[in-house]
């Protein structure tokens, strides 16, 4: 396996380093950001997801109602 | 503003940046395995939609059929 850590080497200053640690952190302001939209999609999808099958519980309801007003007629 | 970004501050070492960087990076690495994650989901539940979508048409459509019916009747 390949260590992918970052390792000090000759010449790295803590200016650079410090550098290197800023822009990580706006990486992961970024991408927090990304996520809490991730989240309110899939929120949202499920909200959809149980309207959809309520109305299709609805829908079967009519039509086994319909079956039985044809089978009286 | 307050500003979040890290500066350098008396004794902190290049070995102690060095750490933090690492820290971020794994944290990198989690809300990226995260981020597929939920894009996993997401993809799912929209491919979820559309179905249902689709039966709630074929409901209707048989509920129409069915109004036909019971007029011809």
């Amino acid at each position: 396996t390949v260590d992918h850590s970052y390792s000090l080497t000759t010449g790295t200053t803590s200016a650079e380093l410090l550098k290197k640690l800023n822009e990580q952190r706006d990486i992961i302001a970024l991408m927090e950001v990304k996520m809490k939209e991730m989240k309110n999609t899939i929120r949202q999808l499920r909200i959809t997801e149980a309207r959809l099958q309520e109305e299709l519980r609805e829908r079967d309801r009519m039509l086994s109602a319909s079956a039985v007003v044809r089978k009286k007629i």
